[in-house]
């Protein structure tokens, strides 16, 4: 294996490793649990999940991996707050996109070679990556990694 | 750049980024502020600082780059839970522990090559990372800096 390969291979095992932890606590979690809030007046799960699917789901078209899946749910899981709109989608419903935008992104990542991991991403121009070769994909499943973690440790206060 | 530093330095990129951020947190905050808990009856933003602290203080041997420079706080901050022991330092005294432990292990990062990056790190034996070449020093700084951002997640909730 080249220095190349295990570098990506490491930061998928990051990204499974955290996604892999939300899914367990999300399974053991009743639909009615997803009501709770992770502190007084703060977000409720059911928000959590649904806020860290849409932002999954934006990295398919930032990674160049295909469309959307979800685009309708930027309005409410990212736009708005918790509580502001009525709840899009029932709480099975929320599981099963949780699911299916994360098992895309992982079977692409999978694939990728250290060169796909180092192609910019195309929320960056081509003028400023070639200033900065950091602004690439892998910089950004870590940094969603890290986004996905931040909210891990929210959603573990209520459970 | 080679494909070998861009990976390096896109890690690094996201362990500078948040700490820095848990960094301007921490600086807004008074000392009593402190002592406020992220959620009733949940820890105290005093105790997440040092259990953060006591987490990277054993990435150095863990990273072979060198002693400790607080094997005290594992007691208060890692093996018992906040309010359990007295607190072992002034709050003044914990904000330089936090800067001082991560400073030194910045400074060991940016001087990584690639093949720094990717030696095994103290925990694993020789013969398991030959079977796994990914429990390497990257993977320790990706789990930590993720380890930092569950922790953010909650301290954000009594900012």
């Amino acid at each position: 294996m080249t220095n190349e390969v295990i570098f990506g291979l490491t930061a998928l095992n990051s990204w499974k490793l955290v996604i892999g932890r939300f899914d367990k606590n999300l399974a053991a979690l009743s639909d009615e649990q997803l009501q709770k809030q992770i502190a007084p007046g703060k977000n409720r799960l059911y928000y959590l999940v649904g806020h860290l699917t849409a932002v999954h789901d934006r990295m398919l078209p930032l990674l160049a991996l295909g469309d959307r899946l979800h685009p309708e749910f930027d309005d409410p899981f990212i736009t708005n707050p918790d509580r502001a709109l009525p709840d899009p989608v029932s709480a099975s419903e929320l599981r099963q996109a949780w699911t299916e935008v994360n098992a895309k992104l992982t079977a692409a990542f999978e694939a990728f070679t250290p060169a796909d991991w180092l192609q910019k991403h195309t929320a960056v121009s081509d003028e400023d990556f070639a200033k900065d070769p950091t602004r690439n994909r892998f910089a950004m499943v870590m940094n969603r990694t890290n986004h996905a973690s931040f909210h891990s440790g929210q959603a573990i206060l209520a459970i």
